[in-house]
């Protein structure tokens, strides 16, 4: 690691004169802020600091931009593609102890927090309020986050991605300047989308300190099944027809074979081992029961077998816990072969007319590969991820999850999908950008460059050197 | 009007050159050109041309570069704030020969558009295929200039606006190159989102050439209401507590008895002068029964009558154009008393708890004025309009319109709402931008400056000079 600046240490200074304890230079909590849950390397900010508040945030980025400092914004460090990775060092700004719900809304439908509140924090705070906040990308990830990396999971078929729920965000720009982007009005045709802009921007254009979010009742009913398919054709095809005839169904996701045996060894569940389906309902009582007639109708038609049904709470949590653990569940397929060992998860989304053939061809690569690596997907958007499961300390392990994966995001640009549909840029996916977007990327940075002209804002990240 | 530029003259005979008879600086053609269908001061362009693809159009763009010639793109001049007014002179863009639409895929539920197509030769050319595109700004506006000013209109509530329903775009630069600004998958977390930067820039940042859209299946029922109120508080609150329960009404349309009175009288009608809902509800035959008793307890616990039912198509249709033709019948209010009428429509939108306060108090600045505005609203967005009736020939009109234009807004903004829910900025309401955004306007105006930097692009729009 090369020698930190004279100019950092200066901002480091600075910091801590501005932040005691709350800026720290502990090799510990530095490696801690190294690396999110991937397999990218990792790389040591100089410092973390734990602002407390927009004016803090405000106050740590005037300091940086003052010395030139590089800031990397980090949340739960839940994210997969290296976005938190403080690639030319300088300072994590860790923004968990903000972790206020802020204001609820209740006749509005909507809350304001404080970018550290995680997913299942807000839902906690909520509970008594008959609403909640529906985005669930798996990991247990801090709102803050989940906006700047557009985060989106097993709801969005249903409520959308962070995309379709933020409404407003209040942020902190490169120069320190704090603005906020919208209010909180449903829709307006007032300027530019700032709001979208910000949303999925990775950190790149600034530090979101506040999110207002759209909330939603909680549906009268739910319920939960579980359809096991003879064939991942018939799993995928059933998908796609309950998406074409417009049924709004909850959560309708698919998990292989290899993944399906994972979590049934990792959760302690006996689910016959084949290509299977999730799926939840939400409604009133008899509007669950016919969306639920009506998936059931398609699946059989395509060799699914009957739906197990969950309807109980505690049930249809530990069933969703077991489809979250996927990732787990996976690593431990292989714990007790290697010391080493990792995971390399990565995602692309198909208009899902695509979507079988796609995840057909995936699935034919991974049996002719000698990798481990579970399917799993947010299949009623046509988004699906793979699970290399690595032993790190092999380097040929290693080149074969990257031949696969770019045959894989190839194989979904040409088939007018996206590189990633919910994990993000960071710096894992970079290469890909241009190859999806083409002349669009110089957009991309003429935006950059007008926001952050010192490119002081997670250097690295998005966009290729 | 000040003469014309050499380098407009240059710029012109270069367009001729191109394009042969669809460039036109017939006087006749730019005075259409010269505004939309609002009071604002029209200016004509110098020359009108008509591209009929995304190549001409980026040779006409990359020659006004040139001359340094203002570039106003023109769909259906439906537009409300001024947008397409040629302010400091130039070329009017008219995309309308570009009315192709390129490709429906029904299996992902999407189509691509020319910017041309408008929105009911749309749905004319769906009507095989079991979709529609369901959003519905009232005029029959064309999707690209829908897309432009991030248009939603009735069935909003339940489909979302133009932000929602937009899935990519293409773009031409103000330097003439070519962007996709996404692909068709439904999803992404790759890059900054330029397609929701380009919905809603109001001809700013480039010309769009071509647009993909989400496509719905047409629901197995409809089934359209009216319902009177005893006072408008009873109406109003019916639509908040319709939206608090989370019923996915598909539109829920406010008309006062001002508005109700005009359209009995233009669309010869014979509804009770009350204030009064327009609902449609659609879903399953059980889905559609089921919401409409929820909503019909609501609003019979908020004062209302008994629902008038439509099912039939035309009775539909029927009772929707006279919706849309709210402005049309506002107008015919006075059409005896002067001869100079104008229209002048403005909307805000808040958010729904505020809802009422901020109709009634509205509707107390009318009831003490001697302008005559109906209101009518999407007000399950907590979208709201007002039409004055103006005589132009009376600065005493305008003066009066203006002042509680102005209150309606401020009123708007100190609610947490927009000062344009849908009809977007133009030069209408430049002025507000500041007060709503703030800094962030700042924000907005590097991004112009970086795409655009020689302020070409639909000069004097958005913001104030």
């Amino acid at each position: 690691m090369s020698a930190v600046p004279a100019a950092t240490n200066a901002c480091i200074a600075e910091l801590k004169a501005l932040l005691g304890e709350r800026c720290t230079t502990a090799e510990a909590v530095r490696e801690h802020h190294s690396k999110g849950e991937s397999w990218h390397a990792a790389r040591l900010p100089d410092a973390v600091v734990f602002p407390e508040s927009t004016e803090e945030t405000a106050e740590v980025v005037r300091i940086c931009a003052r010395h030139r400092t590089p800031i990397v914004p980090f949340g739960t460090g839940t994210s997969l593609e290296g976005h938190v990775v403080a690639l030319n060092g300088g300072v994590s700004v860790d923004m968990t102890r903000m972790n206020r719900v802020l204001e609820v809304n209740a006749e509005d439908l909507d809350c304001t927090v404080e970018p550290g509140v995680t997913r299942k924090a807000l839902n906690a705070y909520l509970r008594d309020t008959g609403l909640f906040f529906p985005i669930d990308p798996g990991a247990d990830a801090s709102i803050g986050g989940m906006t700047a990396t557009r985060a989106s999971g097993t709801n969005a078929v249903r409520y959308g991605t962070m995309r379709e729920n933020v409404l407003a965000l209040t942020v902190v720009l490169p120069d320190g300047r704090v603005i906020k982007t919208s209010r909180r009005a449903r829709k307006s045709a007032a300027g530019y989308d700032l709001t979208r802009l910000f949303v999925g921007s990775e950190g790149t254009l600034g530090i979101i300190t506040a999110i207002t979010l759209r909330l939603y009742g909680v549906p009268e009913a739910m319920s939960s099944a579980v359809c096991g398919f003879k064939d991942l054709a018939g799993a995928v095809n059933t998908v796609i027809a309950t998406i074409q005839a417009g049924i709004p169904v909850a959560r309708i996701e698919l998990l292989d074979d290899v993944q399906l045996d994972a979590i049934n060894k990792y959760s302690g569940l006996d689910y016959p081992v084949q290509h299977t389906l999730f799926l939840e309902f939400h409604g009133t009582q008899a509007g669950v029961k016919e969306q639920a007639e009506m998936v059931g109708a398609i699946a059989a038609e395509n060799g699914g077998g009957e739906f197990q049904w969950t309807t109980r709470a505690e049930d249809r949590s530990k069933l969703w816990q077991a489809r979250h653990d996927a990732a787990y569940a996976a690593l431990a397929l292989r714990k007790h072969e290697c010391n080493n060992l990792g995971l390399w998860a990565t995602d692309v989304c198909v208009p899902i007319s695509r979507l079988a053939e796609c995840i057909l061809e995936t699935k034919q690569d991974l049996d002719a590969s000698f990798l481990v690596a579970p399917i799993v997907g947010h299949v009623g958007d046509g988004n699906f991820h793979l699970a290399f499961v690595l032993d790190k300390d092999k380097p040929a392990e290693l080149a074969e999850a990257e031949r696969i994966n770019e045959k894989l995001i190839l194989r979904a640009l040409a088939m007018g999908g996206t590189c990633t549909g919910e994990h993000g840029i960071g710096y894992g996916k970079a290469k890909f950008l241009q190859a999806e977007h083409g002349d669009a990327v110089s957009v991309m940075r003429l935006i950059k460059q007008a926001i952050d002209p010192a490119g002081l804002m997670n250097p690295g990240k998005m966009f290729t050197a």
